[in-house]
């Protein structure tokens, strides 16, 4: 295990934008961490990839991290998480988190009536991703779990309070509601943006489950008891660095953090390839 | 020019399955050709790539077909048609139809306002391919164009007659009946599978422009002009390859056709890019 400066970025990844609710967690729960982000945009959607390919770059995105010195990787992708966290895991010395683990771990802590729900992209659901970790950490659990594609379009449109948005929810949403879960996980980084319309039809009984969240806790608590945390009073920097289409990944940036995003970088893809 | 027996077949290709309602007209208008259908559904969507992969892309795809000895191609995929149809057609021996001008001629000649919607991806939309293909034809048009990226999904979740996708569809299209547009070009080979509802909210004076329809007369104008007609008195075969998830592929394609998918096969990537 390397030995790593406090004040080296902590790196986030993943295949476009969605990630940025993770780095939005990561900000506000560790303002002084310096952060790297890289959005893969120009190969974007990873869940519609077979797994070798989602492994082949994903080790490509964390291999730019490394490069830029980070000291912790973040796989903020739950289809990169769910098929490539292993295989990072092995080839590199820093600790690199995924979203299942963390997310289901939490999920298990907040259950009351053992019967958890999680929502997806069509290749973490297909994937069994949460439900066969959630069954190994305890077998007796009840999982339900369903795909909702038009989420990530609709949370990307910023159609965050839209009457067409609470009708596909109610859609999406009532087979939980028949099926009596007490905790639901958003298993994709887009879904945090729509947590209150789905709050709002799962009632306020339903916990929701943001994965970024619960793997932000994991970071925080690996710095701390590594003593890897950035003791600076200082407020971080934050870079952005995406394989295609900078303007159009700023302006949704800017929504999914709510804050305006000062650096930000085209890098490409054959770079990422040959590095 | 090369002469081709008159049973060849027809060649279609697609990033993914939008291109089935193109190959759906061709099946209505000339039944008795036979068809071989490529939907590149390892490495959709095409509409977040750069116009230098796409390229490279769609050169691969129509190799593929002219090496099953094709007698036409028809690229049924707007954004490649925006992007790729002219390096194909200097490429290729054999014509190579777009949906980008059939569409925009059906247009010009239905519109009586001289005022024209169009709706698509991101990329198509960018791109301005209708918008300058319009222009270039008659200057005196006057062209609305607005992306409309939940369309895509919400065809492939089957919600044809939803609600929630009747509030998408009228968030979408207020500009243009604000704009008073005679006619609107669906320039996206996903919408015509939501033609009912938009044509609903647009109301029964505004066409419709389904540029796959337009193409397909294109193709009956070619095979007939040139005397390569398949005159079979049987039903043509169709054979469809995708490079990705069958299984998905069939499901989706037997909704878009409205009929059984019997041959289907996977070809890999790799194989696309080494022949």
């Amino acid at each position: 295990m390397q030995f790593f400066n406090k004040t080296a970025p902590i790196g986030i990844f993943d295949s476009g934008i969605g990630g940025l609710t993770v780095a939005k967690r990561i900000i506000s729960m560790l303002p002084n961490e310096n952060i790297i982000y890289f959005g893969d945009t120009a190969r974007v959607p990873y869940g519609s990839k077979s797994n070798t390919t989602v492994i082949e770059y994903a080790i490509q995105d964390a291999q730019f991290l490394i490069n830029k010195n980070v000291k912790l990787i973040i796989v903020a992708c739950n289809t990169a998480s769910s098929v490539a966290l292993e295989s990072l895991q092995k080839k590199y010395d820093i600790p690199v988190i995924g979203m299942i683990e963390p997310g289901a771990k939490l999920a298990l802590d907040k259950t009351k009536n053992r019967r958890i729900g999680v929502i997806g992209t069509y290749s973490t659901i297909n994937n069994k991703a949460y439900s066969e970790q959630l069954k190994e950490l305890d077998s007796e659990i009840t999982v339900f779990e369903k795909a909702c594609p038009l989420f990530v379009p609709i949370a990307e449109e910023g159609w965050l309070d839209h009457e067409a948005t609470k009708l596909v929810a109610k859609e999406y949403l009532q087979d939980f509601i028949d099926a009596d879960v007490d905790t639901l996980i958003l298993g994709c980084t887009h879904y945090p943006l729509l947590s209150e319309i789905i709050q709002n039809i799962m009632g306020e009984k339903v916990t929701l489950i943001d994965s970024g969240f619960a793997a932000s806790h994991q970071v925080e608590d690996y710095l701390k008891g590594r003593g890897v945390r950035n003791d600076s009073v200082q407020i971080g920097t934050h870079h952005f660095y995406v394989s295609d289409l900078p303007d159009k990944f700023k302006s949704m940036a800017e929504r999914f953090l709510g804050s305006e995003v000062k650096h930000i970088e085209k890098i490409d893809v054959e770079t990422l390839i040959t590095h």
